[in-house]
Parts: structure tokens; C-alpha cells; sequence
């Protein structure tokens, strides 16, 4: 039995042969299983086997999880489309509420753009995992590849996007750290740690952290990185470990609880910036200046760092290039390539802008 | 002759008739002009006339140039197509730097959603039009319909078009005022008139004015709605008026300006949110408090106006509702059917927050 794309990254293994390279070496169906086989195998007719690989919905379930079952089985490459519509690359956030949101697409896009790949963008209003009706629509248009943005698909969905060669990549993976979907994330660790040893360095002990949600694996990897610094410099952290949504109001509602402490912290270190502007609004509610009396570190580098008043000072988290390079993984996937990587963070830096100083005791 | 779609809206002729109607009459390709009648009035092939209304690229430019006037002077109505991959709606963007486009991809995503249309993103890198490559991929995708924001068609663009039947929208136009392309603004005069009483309203009397480009009706018109509320209240505006372009650097660098003046304004109306961002930063380098020193009214009402400390005073531009209302007029132009309205201008509002209060003296 031919076994099409065998070498696959599991979980998002691309079928699909390059155009150039089945053009060059031309050797047609005898390279992967064709759909005659397939149906044999599945005992469906020829056409079933290719509605349930073009995503058609008038197939009974049943069917198509036999069908499902078979191509997983034996592989299946799509054949090139010489006169197919623009490839399609659909990109699924959680929530389109922050500007965090646009610095993913930017990156997406300039990707995209360059390599005439148009992105489909789908909003899943705050669900941390899509939907049946994505997946429905999703199949229909036949994508090159899916980005998944801070959210998961089931195993149900991959197990139908890789039936169908449809390879796809999250950017900032919320699921279990050691998972099987090709990923981008960055270093979040050494930010959090770069971070905390910024605020030692300045003099500061009591530096509080607001955390993001302890399961979400970016937050967590944040959180000990604080830690590490902080035992590194022989500071205790009792007392001083909060978690919180990652919003502004979030950090609002924080930055007043620890600023109503009778030792309230020197310094915060926010989960994200958002939440650090919350904590500038706590501060300016209750009259504490900073970077005079309280010192404030956020995460990302969105643009609203910049334009905070005073400047946030923030570990940079490159949005638009991890997105560019989620973008570039799943093309070399959906064309067949074998990608050095598919587990992928980069580097997240310091900027130090005003909202820290040393502290004044 | 029979003459398909004849009522046609200027610009945005939307030929195609919906699945529903014309599944409900029943009355074929009688109904409109067929591809073979095209075909013969061109003097071209059917395949030819097909070429070119689908978007392919194999056709002569001169050909396709006769092929798109006879589309235009006997009007083609697609038919539907049963089985056809999952519609598609072309949001080119102008650029995507800003918090404010995220608003208006929610508002266009919130539509598309429930009626089951996929949202292609593209982004054009700052021009004001979107280029060559953009069409070519854009007609390839064979869309339901286009929207760009504060962005504008070519004339050949919107030609062939329209020779597609491919309906198109612009959000926040930003050429001529009296255009036929169908449009979803908001009412800017209003809104700089409002701004402008408000200030007026709590004794300023040296209100300047940061206006985004003259040139841009949205732009204009609140500098005119600015101009009209001084007239009424007999206060000059000599030297209170000075433009710059809608950016956060652009306010700080026309705040310092202004608040080094001998004589300094005691409020500034900022041309939208991020210019008054600029603004807060320049009062920061200068030592001016606000709202004790400059009060601060912006505009738009993105989520960094509330994010700012103090929260910024601003008029509510309703962009998720703008984008929702155009997503809906393109997809009834797409359906075939006659609008109520093509230009259509949503209310603006006045938010107050904390960075207005009286002038000191």
C-alpha cells in the first residue's frame, strides 16, 4: 500500500504536494493513494470519499467518520489545483478585544501578502476553542492551512482538518505545554525573569505580580520566571503572587487592593500591559505617583505602552513576528516541507521606558 | 434587450440575484442576460466572456476591456450556484496600526458571522488604494462583495467591479464628499460642534484644534462642526487652528507646540483619540496637569480613551456599528435587492470622562 506523507508532524501532517514539485517529477497519482483506492477501502463510492474531503456536509456521520478513519489510515495528497481560487489561510482568534489582537494580524498578513495567500479571519467571541459552525465553514472553503490564535482546536477538529491535509499552527498555544500541534510562542520564562531582575536591580524588594490565569502555560511560565529571578536575589515572594484576568480592569481592580495594603509593593509586575494600565489607573484613583512611589512593568510592548503617560516600561513580546513565522510554518506544511522546528519561541526582550525608578525608602 | 439589475446604484451595481428570489420564481436565465448573449454582443466566446467574469488572468487586456463594456451596458446576473465553496467578503484595510481597526473588523465579523460569510483581511500598507495585486487576488476569490475602509477604489477597479457584479462599500469614505460609491460614515460636523460646546460650556474660551488632514472629508467636517460652535458663541479662532496627521506623535509634537505659546489654549480638541494621547504626552513632558491646566477632548471613543489616566473625554464614533451597517449593505446589494439608503451616516455622541474640566482662570 502507498502511504502518502508519511514522515507528517503529528497532529498536522500536510499532504499536500508542492505544485513545483509534483510538476518536476511527474509522477502523478502512483505517488500518493488516490480517492479510488480510498473508497474501495472505506467501502463508499468514489464521490462520498470526495465530498467528505471537500468538507460537504450531505454525507451521514457515520460515513464520514469511516471515510475519516480510512484516509488517516493511508494518507491522502491533494492533487495540485492548476486553475483553483487563491489559496485561503484561515486565521481563528479567541477575542478580537485588544490591540494584541492586530499586531498577530499584521504579521499574518505580511506573510500572506508576499506569498499570495489571502487570510480568512474568524472571531470566537472570547470561546477559547472554535465551534461546530467554524469547522463547517471552515471545510467548505478548503483552506491551505489554519492558524489558531491563543486558542485550541478539539481533537475531534484536528483529527478532521488532518483527514483533509489541512495542516494548522497556534500562535501563543493555551493548552498543555508539551502538545503535538506545531506552535509559536515566545519565551516567556526569561521575560518574566528579565522582568523581576529589572525591579532588583533598581533596589525594589516588595514587588508584587499580577499574574494571568495559572493554567493558561504563558502565564504560568511568566509567573516562574518572577519567581526564579526573586529566589535568584534571596527576596521572598509571600504575599506578594496575585492572578487576574489580563485586562485593564482587571489590573484596576488589583492595583487598588495592593496599593490599600499597610506595606503596599514598590513595584508590579503586570501579567500583560493591558493589566499595567489598569494598575496606572489604581495608582492615579489613590494618588500614588509613578515611577515616584510605585514602579510598574507590563508585558507585550503594545503600541499602548508607547503611549501611556508615563512610557511602560514592558517586555517586548514579538506579536507580529511569531505570527509571521506561524504563517510561513503552515505554508511549508501545506506544501509538503519538513520544517527544521515545529515548536518555536522567540525571544522576548526588556524596554525600559519611565515607569520605573528606583525605589524611595 | 432584456436589461438585468437596471436600478443599479451608481458604482456598486449589485446584479446577482439571490438564491432565495430566484430559486422562489423560478424564472431562469429568461430573468437576465445570459453569458451567451455577452458573448455574441462582444463578439468573443462564451469560455471568453466566462474568463473574464470570472477574474482569470488569461484574457487580453483588450479583450477584457470589451468583454467588461458590454457587461456594464447589459448587466449580468450571476446565477446562484448550489454548491459553490462559502461566500467571501473582501475588508481591505488602509492600514492596520491602530486600536480603531480592530473595532471595525469586530462590527464587519459580527454580520458575517451570522450570515455565514467568510471576511478576507487585506491591508494595503498605508496607500490609500489598494494596488494591482489586490485586485488580481480579490477577483480570483470571486467575492460577494468588497469593503474598504477609509480607503478608496480606483475608477478601474471600481469598473471592473462592477462588470462582475461584485458590490462594493467604503467605510469612513475618504474622497470626494458627493460620491456614488455607496458609503457608511459617521456624523463628524456633529460630532466637532459637540466636542466644541461641551468646552465651551465649562468657560474656554482658547479651545485649539488639532485637525487630522483637510483633505479628508471626516476630517473637515469636524473641523467645520468646530468652527461652527465658536461662530455661535462669538469666540474667535485666530490662531487656534492647526493640523497634523492622525497619529499619537503628531499630538505630541503640535501639543508642545502649543503649550509653548505665550499665550497657551486651556483646551485642546483632538482630531481623534490617538492625537490626544500625543497630547497627554506633551502636558507630561511640560508639567501641565490635566484637566486642572488643558482640559483634552478626542475623538472616536476607542477602548485606550478609557485606558487613559485621566479617562479621556471624546465623541463616540460608533465604528462596530458603522462596519456592522456596511457588512449589511453590501450583502443586500449582493442579494439584488434596493436598499433604503447607500450613504448612510450613523450619530456621533459625547462621552464625558475626567480630562475636561472649567479653565482655571
Amino acid at each position: 500500500v502507498p502511504k502518502a506523507s508519511g514522515d507528517g508532524h503529528a497532529g498536522a501532517r500536510a499532504g499536500r504536494v508542492s505544485r513545483t514539485r509534483s510538476g518536476q517529477d511527474g509522477e502523478g497519482p502512483a505517488r500518493g493513494v488516490t480517492i479510488a483506492y480510498l473508497a474501495e477501502r472505506a467501502g463508499v463510492s468514489v464521490p462520498t470519499v470526495s465530498k467528505v474531503i471537500n468538507g460537504r456536509s450531505d454525507v451521514s456521520e457515520e460515513t464520514r467518520r469511516r471515510v475519516e478513519a480510512v484516509v488517516r489510515e493511508y494518507g491522502y495528497q491533494r492533487p495540485a489545483r492548476p486553475d483553483q481560487r487563491a489559496d485561503l489561510l484561515e486565521l481563528i482568534f479567541h477575542e478580537l478585544e485588544s490591540p494584541w489582537a492586530l499586531e498577530i494580524i499584521r504579521g499574518v498578513e505580511r506573510v500572506a501578502g508576499v506569498q499570495d495567500v489571502a487570510v480568512v479571519l474568524s472571531e470566537l467571541e472570547g470561546r477559547r476553542s472554535p465551534g461546530r459552525d467554524w469547522l463547517a465553514g471552515a471545510l467548505r472553503r478548503r483552506p491551505t492551512g489554519v492558524i489558531s490564535v491563543f486558542s485550541e482546536l478539539t481533537e475531534a477538529q484536528r483529527s478532521r482538518l488532518t483527514a483533509r491535509a489541512i495542516p494548522f499552527v497556534t500562535i501563543d498555544p493555551t493548552g498543555e505545554p508539551i502538545h503535538e500541534t506545531p506552535s509559536v510562542g515566545a519565551t516567556n520564562w526569561s521575560g518574566g525573569y528579565a522582568a523581576t531582575r529589572h525591579l532588583l536591580e533598581l533596589g525594589h524588594r516588595r514587588i508584587a505580580i499580577i499574574s494571568g490565569p495559572d493554567l493558561i502555560p504563558c502565564c504560568r511560565a511568566r509567573l516562574d520566571g518572577y519567581r526564579a529571578a526573586m529566589d535568584a536575589a534571596g527576596v521572598p515572594v509571600d504575599g506578594l503572587v496575585h492572578f487576574g484576568d489580563l485586562h485593564v480592569e482587571e489590573g484596576v481592580a488589583l492595583g487598588r487592593e495592593l496599593l490599600a495594603q499597610p506595606e503596599p509593593p514598590t513595584a508590579i509586575f503586570a501579567g500583560n500591559d493591558l493589566q499595567a494600565l489598569g494598575v496606572y489607573e489604581a495608582a492615579h484613583q489613590v494618588g500614588t505617583r509613578i515611577p515616584d512611589e510605585l514602579s510598574v512593568v507590563g508585558f507585550d510592548n503594545l503600541s499602548v505602552a508607547r503611549w501611556a503617560v508615563p512610557r511602560l516600561t514592558t517586555i517586548h513580546q514579538p506579536l507580529t513576528e511569531m505570527a509571521s513565522a506561524a504563517t510561513n510554518l503552515v505554508l511549508q506544511l501545506a506544501r509538503g516541507e519538513a520544517p527544521a522546528q515545529t515548536r518555536i519561541e522567540l525571544a522576548t526582550s526588556l524596554v525600559v521606558r519611565d515607569s520605573t525608578a528606583p525605589p524611595r525608602r
